[in-house]
């Protein structure tokens, strides 16, 4: 009991910190009138958004949960209790990522005004608020685990808590990246590529729902995304305990108090602490080199991961030795497995750094490209992103080799647990770039001195490379927890086998594979026809509203028809594709031909085609986006030739590859794995 | 025997059908000098290129042979025949291969010599043309199967035959895709967007390598492909005839003469006559709508689909009831597995057309995005054709579910042969595209009467479409093929099972999936390589060739020098991707950690990743194609605007992913498959 005691202790004393860190932010100074103006407006529009999202979204939850409530009333196999647990993932989720964002928006206008006095401050504010979004993220996703763990001791249960967290994630994830790419790529088409102004012009009237959109997109939807895949890794140890115990031969309590289920917690709690100790050393002295900047946010992630590794070492020894009476040689196995699974996290964000950077040969031969066109920009960006796939695949390969040889499947679940340990300070990190993109927005809105928006834009390229860090690493997470998800559903509805050669097996991993293909159709047309609309809204208000291209002195854009415009492309996209990933693998669950072999093949192919996938969109998008600032920068003749409208051109296409499709094939897949793990029990075959 | 007789009579009757094709070509008119000069120059590229692969492929083909002449000495497990079906099989689809594109080159300018006196005459000759490719792939593959068949009558050396056809037919697919690209993409850059001058214009350096591409990309890399599905079909059934025999508990005779072994070669000698006599209903009256030529077509390839049908129930009969005693419910069951296969093909071919002509609304919806510039065309294109993995894939796992229902992976083996049964005439409408293409290239720099460059661009355009087709029927047909040989290696190797959740599977399943993103960026970036190599070169004629960009009378660009450079690159850029695919399974299989499971996992992870790869991108090309064509034909301001300048980014993205790329990952699956039938017995694990 000590050890979930500690980390129900961990998870309350996040919330704290987390609310010390909004308090510093919100003390901070809020600039000009003008500044709190476009402040304000960013904020109903951002609460606007997710009030009507969170509405939607309700009557999605309300049917889900009857639908597990009546289960469980007729089935004895399902207890009606998981209706409970995903109500209140739902909820706790939903609460997540409204505070995060509901924190960033108010940020935007603090960090803007820091940066007129200096980049040391700007930076505080921001990661600050990223910092609130790190740290509530793993204090309720840890408390809630913890309690309905203690309360149920069922992991069938608490994977209500995962599935119910999965469910907002998605929505959040598609629904915020169409609306931040509608506005982007519309407002970039009809403002920058149509009437030649400048990016964040105030006279563009997507300006706001663009600053809306890195808000709901960016901050909520990344949040939601890794809360779940922090959940989701340590539902699945819970899961997986018991063939663990089997394998690692220790004494076989199972329940709430055994070694093996605590663990995960403990482990957990170390993280948290290890990420607020790391948030302390994010600071810089007056420098805009991206590469100083880039190493005060790296100082705190290093020092965080190696205090997690240390600490683990310790809670894993407390736990299963002390405790549990498992043996060195199985503190050692654990430790290991949490090793593997921080070390893949360091490799792969590294792999990520390295093709998305424009220090690096790669964004470099793609921004060369640029001289023979778009065409080539783009085939060149794309190869780079297939290209990029094979260190993230072979490193999880080798992580899930290494991790099953140390535990087994629950060495895999624990070396995710582990990966995402430290993640209060790399959402953190990823959540403040963002904040920053939107402070250089206000400032260029706000007409503030050229300094202040260097100063900005420093924070802001920092940003693209810390994000594209933090993609790899949310999908090197989902790989891991989807799999030990995977695991434990073979488990739960006791498949001794996934047979490939089965042929509904094989058929399953056919319509696995497909799935990520569709889905990322879908979000990408999505975001076509929403942009479209974006692109006709801010032409007619051109055409229509005299002075406004001139940027006549009083006039102003209706800033709000465009709000409303992504609002409801995003409303209105995300459903099917949502449903998509809830049904599917129930559909092939209960068809007699296919039954519970085929959802194994089901989730097996749609993690290895999600993966590639995902890997690939997010790194060309990223190395695209990075071609064009190394073109701007004064590479091959920088803004205004010709080489730079190509790139820009790969830019665009890179929006959704990086900002919608890519990072929402994490969920599908983690989706596709709990909803299997939930309604294992129904399945045929 | 009488079975295996009536092959042999088939494929001997194939070959002198082929031959009288071929000197109806060749007694066509061959047009005014000029026309016979550029022929020449074509001709002259085309043997150049195919002899440098060819010795270069020698070394390799050699290299192989000795290392498993030396397996089959010292490992009784092996034969050493193996490597003498080996070389057969290379030497087979070279042979093949170069057939085919020595009578195309030299139907171009027979082609555009017709299209002078009318459109009939010159689909008669384009059509023969690729006739003579089509039927002699099924000759010669249907005689070298059945001919090693009846001497060895072991399917492990059979296989051999099947491993040296997909090692020519990958190196002839990636080199003349990347030689192919190479020329158009570069030639497009540097002629049609940098010179501004027309396509095929005689003052671009490129011209000729690009025509000389058609030939050795389109034809003999398309032959070869499908060379070696055609082949690999008939062997995966004869390597699953015992495992069939036991399932429909027929008479069990193993052996040559076993209903079961002797099945495939017979449907396949239907297949062969249904193709000929569907041959002679291709003719077209004086038209140029689209619509009637692609329905003179359709008729040829419908009218021999019907024959099949019939006569395969007829040939099914014949061997399983008459001569083997297997009870007419067996019949049906087979009869049923060639019918699903068949059935298969068609629906895959039609939804391929729906995705990729302009008569529909998703390349119609490309088209459109035009409007808000390149980078809407590409975001749209590309979601079109991942969306379009759908059909295919769905109509896949039917056609999986069904035939395994009806014979198990034997069924499976016999849907890919009835698939395929009717490749003479589907690969001939696919080679004439080219032809006609070329023809027009020729009339346009021969400077013939616009009439003619009228009618030959009918008949491209319809090559489009039916190129288009007859890439959705490679792709199926290798996938099928390759379930049936991965069925073929478990049997060999004695797998029970494969699978899943063993971890090794697993990570074999990973690697697998990121095999065709690897190779897909190694084919793409060789293409953006070598056509900026391109680029240069043609840059550089205009601007040290005084009088060439006017087009001064006498003066000629130094065309030798393009063909050198799609060459070498070519050759250069196919060996690493070539390799991969030979090397990579047999070090999962021989790896300790890894082994025979793994390459289980492999397998099935490369053949799903890869057909929803090479679908999607062989269909984004293709819709990105006609879209411009569309906007060509008159859509939203035609040629010359930006809207058209859009398209053309698309298309220009389209040529590798549809002609390298795409079509490249069809024969990485089959010669993944077939390297781990043929190693199997050497495997770990």
């Amino acid at each position: 009991m000590e050890g979930l005691i500690l980390a129900i202790v961990a998870g309350a004393v996040a919330l704290v910190f987390a609310v010390y860190l909004a308090m510093r932010v919100l003390s901070a100074d809020e600039g000009t009138d003008r500044m709190k103006e476009i402040g304000a407006a960013i904020q109903e529009g951002a609460n606007a958004f997710l009030k009507r999202e969170y509405t939607v979204l309700a009557g999605f939850v309300v049917i889900v949960f009857i639908v597990l409530l009546v289960l469980g009333l007729v089935r004895d196999e399902q207890d009606e209790m998981t209706a409970v647990a995903y109500l209140v993932g739902a909820i706790s989720s939903a609460l997540a990522g409204f505070a995060g964002m509901r924190i960033a928006v108010k940020s935007n206008m603090r960090t803007a005004a820091a940066a007129r006095t200096g980049l040391n401050r700007a930076l505080r504010v921001a990661f600050s608020s990223g910092g609130v979004m790190g740290i509530t993220v793993v204090g309720i996703g840890l408390l809630g685990a913890v309690i309905l763990w203690i309360v149920f001791e069922d992991p069938n249960i608490v994977a209500g808590f995962s599935f119910g967290a999965s469910s907002i994630a998605l929505f959040a994830r598609v629904g915020g990246g169409i609306y931040t790419k509608a506005a982007d790529v519309g407002g970039d088409l009809a403002g920058k590529v149509e009437a030649g102004i400048p990016e964040d012009d105030p006279r563009n009237a997507a300006v706001i729902a663009d600053n809306v959109g890195d808000n709901v997109g960016d901050v909520a939807g990344m949040g939601a995304d890794l809360f779940e895949s922090y959940v989701g890794s340590i539902i699945a140890s819970l899961a997986l305990a018991a063939t663990g115990a089997a394998f690692l031969g220790g004494p076989e309590v199972v329940g709430r108090d055994s070694s093996l289920a605590v663990l995960p917690f403990v482990i957990a709690a170390v993280g948290i602490a290890a990420s607020i100790i790391g948030t302390f050393l994010v600071r810089t002295g007056e420098t805009t080199s991206i590469g100083s900047l880039l190493w005060s946010l790296r100082r705190g992630i290093f020092a965080a991961g190696i205090l997690a590794l240390i600490g683990s070492f310790a809670a894993v020894y407390w736990v299963m030795e002390a405790q549990g009476g498992f043996g060195m040689e199985n503190v050692w196995r654990l430790w290991g497995a949490v090793a593997v699974g921080l070390g893949a996290g360091v490799i792969i964000g590294v792999s990520t750094e390295y093709y998305t950077s424009y220090e690096y040969k790669p964004t470099k031969g793609i921004a060369a490209r640029s001289v023979t066109g778009p065409a080539t920009v783009i085939i060149s960006g794309f190869a780079t992103g297939m290209l990029s796939t094979a260190i993230p695949l072979i490193v999880i390969a080798v992580a899930v080799i290494g991790a099953y040889g140390l535990a087994e499947y629950y060495g895999i679940a624990i070396a995710a647990v582990g990966m995402l340990s430290t993640l209060g300070i790399t959402l953190a990190t990823d959540a403040y770039g963002p904040v920053a993109d939107n402070a250089g927005a206000i400032a260029e809105q706000a007409h503030l001195d050229p300094e202040v928006r260097e100063r900005t834009d420093a924070l802001d390229s920092l940003g693209n490379t810390t994000a594209a860090t933090g993609k790899g690493f949310a999908i090197g997470s989902a790989v891991l927890t989807s799999l030990a998800l995977m695991a434990a559903y073979a488990k739960i509805v006791g498949l001794e086998a996934i047979d490939l050669l089965e042929v509904s097996t094989l058929v399953g991993l056919l319509i696995g594979a497909l799935m990520p293909f569709i889905f990322s159709a879908l979000t990408m047309e999505a975001v076509g026809r929403a942009a479209q609309d974006m692109v006709e809204e801010v032409r007619r208000q051109f055409n229509e509203i005299p002075g406004l291209r001139e940027g006549k002195e009083g006039v102003r854009a209706e800033y709000a028809r465009c709000v409303d415009i992504s609002t409801k492309g995003a409303l209105r996209e995300m459903i099917i594709p949502g449903l998509l990933a809830v049904i599917v693998p129930i559909v092939v669950g209960v068809i007699p031909f296919l039954g519970k072999e085929a959802v194994g093949g089901l989730l097996i192919g749609a993690i290895a085609a999600g993966a590639l996938l995902a890997i690939t969109m997010a790194n060309s998008g990223g190395a695209w986006d990075n071609a064009k600032k190394y073109i701007e920068a004064g590479a091959h003749g920088g803004k205004g030739t010709d080489e730079h409208a190509a790139a820009v051109v790969g830019d665009t296409v890179g929006d959704p590859f990086k900002d919608t499709s890519g990072p929402s094939l994490n969920i599908l897949i983690k989706l596709m794995s709990i909803v299997a793990v939930v309604f294992g029990t129904v399945f045929a075959g």
